[in-house]
């Protein structure tokens, strides 16, 4: 039996010293049904193999929570996952920072998340400060370095890691192509990954095996959605020659999120060469990554890719790379200009900068990362991360509720409701067969109703995401829209 | 003898069917005192070898222009390098919409371009946009599709090509990097490169020359200040072997221009496998790429690297890539993301996009591609390139000849002003020795006067740009200041 949000073996702990962090850090709502499921199973494993009560037993009772408990004001629904009135109240009032939220219902944050009015103005502010300080002079380039400083410490703060270990990049695919580049390749080597990545990584993977003759195997990840545990596929999948794993931390299309701690850990016992990537499109400002348990700097996370567009709120052209210290050197830049290079007193490069700007390359919207700050302000201005990802995963306990009591839909996730955002579904005919092409014609129309979301390839399904800032009645809304739909079709 | 513009070989040209198309297109106020210099010597020479004064002197005395004659509406400046008092009120008129001029002498437009008040503006609009129509949807995903069309086509007008062969860029040295890493490089290929090229370009060419066993050498262009042929340097440098030429249009340190065309010329009559890439930094929206004689398509250029944000005025953060599709084919993407991927009815990749879109990665700041686009029409509404040119020319030839006369002051071109709007120039010391610490110290006292240049390490100078945005008085003013500081210094 394991956490079903790292996948820790359970029983496993209760006999050594350790135990998944998750349990004391899990949303209450997520935790209690499946732990008063456990603790019986638990006390009976106990019972059966004489440890006495007070071993770890506690692990089971420390993770049944007291109802509404929250690190922050007012951040969690209650058990029918709807808002008190005062916690919707709160909400109305955050929202209001939010204009592009007025009017629509929006399920689309695992697409781009919303800007907050602030963030939208720090981008004009930002350029204007370029503009009337130069735009090209000594007092701007001041600027652009602290504004540098200031967006890598406040993204690092959000990871849980140090400043210098962060690069930026124009997005979360510039991250991932920086290790996959940049490590030294040999003839032979071979590449991991699982069967749920986005096509440009795949893309981009397979264009790496072409020209340094790697090969690359994909590990059946969508083998979770049948109970599969995620360190026993990819454990199977590794090789003598396997170099670089690459997963994400969310899965884009079920909304699973993979214990990256334990599979580092897996990837760096199986041999010293081999890297962990991480592709952390969904992660980054849904996971609360700077808490106990999830912090990346916890996890021996080789790279980390991210986007600052989607959960964080943040304008898009900006994302990132996390690198571990540890691989730091062996990992060399591939496109190259002047913000990675170090140069002499005649201008000649002489060698790279010896923090995460190594892997950056020329002038950038620099604008932006006034913007992302701001971005990121404005959210842990509601809650802290755990208290956002609580609430995230209240709603789409609830979405995932609503939508699995229909007839004509099926939940992509069946047994249990994602411990993410994002919940994908299928829309069935009369028969209960999926019909795909319902599920543009049902993106469509909604769009056309200001209530968005997305279809996704594979599997081909609706994806609908909820993040902090939806309301329990957007939720309402969605499932009554999808319910006339789904009838309407299925019926 | 040499065009001083395209280098090519004036007399040679008087033997044969063609000539340098400059000739007919440069700016009157550069081409009158050399061509009369020019016909002297080319008709001691006819003389000589006894062709009739009917063949080719039309050539020279085609060059003699009439005063003040240019394309548009008052874009240059009259004998003396002065604004009439009708063209500085255009001029003034037409600089109200950069609300970043006013208060301050710029001349740092080689860094980056003042952006007007309504290319600023258009990022607020575009950023607006995608966040009321989304910011994820099917609306807002048509909305950049148009973008991304139309920001194509300004570019591809404003370089004499057709939209399909550009791509976007985050920033010029992005777009070099691109064909840098996408030939398909055998060991023992050769890289031949100019001495001025930039610190990031030289540092990713010995990275690309670490990781495939490829040699590189530099042809010293630096040697043009001494009257050298550009066309000669780079043949002398070239190899059975070499693969790629790299160099700059316009020498970013000494405001020279190389023949592209011809040198395109040269490296395909070398060998069918020899590559051009040009790094046209300083050059798009400068020189007038749209003209016949400089349109990029007559070029055979194969890679041409561009940035938005400094003579077109556009934001930071949005440059591109022009192939030339005869080579598109053989060179593959690197950095690789959904955005130059095609992928079948399951998501699966099948192969690149047929346009410069191959080339492009993911997701990107959107709203600069309407700011860019405005940049450019802002331009556009001034005067046509070539008078646009013109003026450039004409105040570089004015702060040229300005600083020529004084004792303190030595112009790294010494020979005749440059054919750009970059003028570099080295403070002399008492015994007219350069003292490369007055230069940062001149850059500085000057921008807490709000006058903006920049120094140089190689060599060791300071640069001030000149743009059609520039006024005549702004360049009496730095040159009063200069001298003022010079007086000093050197005295």
């Amino acid at each position: 039996m394991s956490c079903s949000y790292c996948w820790t073996k359970l029983l496993a702990s209760l006999m050594g010293p350790t135990s998944c962090a998750h349990w004391e850090t899990l949303p209450p709502q997520l935790v209690r049904p499946m732990s008063t499921k456990l603790l019986s199973r638990v006390s009976a494993f106990v019972e059966g193999i004489g440890i006495g009560s007070g071993v770890k037993i506690s692990v089971a009772t420390h993770t049944i929570p007291i109802s509404g408990e929250s690190s922050t004001l007012n951040p969690s629904l209650d058990g029918n996952q709807t808002d008190s009135a005062l916690d919707a109240e709160a909400l109305i009032q955050h929202r209001r920072q939010f204009s592009s939220l007025a009017g629509k219902r929006y399920f689309n944050y695992g697409g781009q998340g919303p800007m907050a009015d602030s963030a939208i103005a720090a981008l004009s502010d930002g350029q204007k400060t370029i503009q009337m300080k130069g735009p090209f002079s000594a007092e701007v380039y001041e600027w652009i370095t602290e504004e540098g400083r200031l967006v890598r410490d406040a993204i690092a703060s959000t990871l849980g890691v140090t400043a210098e270990t962060i690069t930026l990049t124009e997005n979360v695919t510039v991250g991932c192509n920086i290790p996959m580049w940049g490590l030294p390749w040999k003839a032979g080597d071979h590449i991991l990954m699982g069967d749920c990545e986005h096509p440009g990584i795949i893309a981009a993977v397979r264009e790496l095996c072409r020209r340094y003759e790697v090969t690359v195997s994909t590990c059946p990840l969508s083998d979770l959605l049948q109970g599969g545990d995620p360190v026993e596929i990819i454990q199977q999948g590794l090789r003598a020659e396997t170099r670089l794993v690459v997963i994400s931390h969310i899965l884009w299309n079920t909304g699973q999120v993979l214990p990256i701690k334990e599979l580092a850990a897996l990837c760096h016992d199986h041999s010293s060469k081999t890297r962990l990537l991480v592709d952390a499109a969904q992660s980054v400002g849904s996971l609360p990554l700077d808490q106990t348990g999830w912090r990346l700097s916890e996890t021996e996370v080789d790279f980390y890719a991210f986007t600052g567009h989607k959960w964080l709120g943040g304008p898009a052209g900006l994302g990132g790379l996390y690198t571990r210290p540890a691989v730091f050197e062996e990992t060399v830049p591939t496109y190259i200009g002047w913000r990675g290079v170090e140069v002499d007193g005649t201008g000649e490069p002489t060698g790279w900068e010896s923090t995460g700007r190594k892997y950056e390359v020329a002038t950038s919207d620099y604008s932006l990362w006034g913007s992302l700050r701001e971005a990121i302000a404005v959210q842990d201005s509601w809650g802290d991360s755990q208290a956002r990802y609580n609430r995230i995963c209240s709603l789409s306990r609830k979405l995932w509720e609503g939508l699995r009591e229909m007839l004509h839909v099926r939940c992509v996730l069946q047994d249990a409701p994602p411990p993410s955002g994002l919940v994908s579904f299928q829309l069935l005919d009369a028969d209960g067969t999926p019909d795909f092409e319902q599920h543009g014609a049902l993106a469509k129309q909604l769009e056309g109703e200001k209530i968005y979301v997305r279809t996704l390839l594979s599997p081909n399904c609706v994806r609908a995401c909820v993040h902090y800032l939806t309301t329990a009645e957007e939720i309402d809304d969605l499932i009554i829209r999808i319910q006339t739909v789904a009838e309407k079709f299925g019926g």
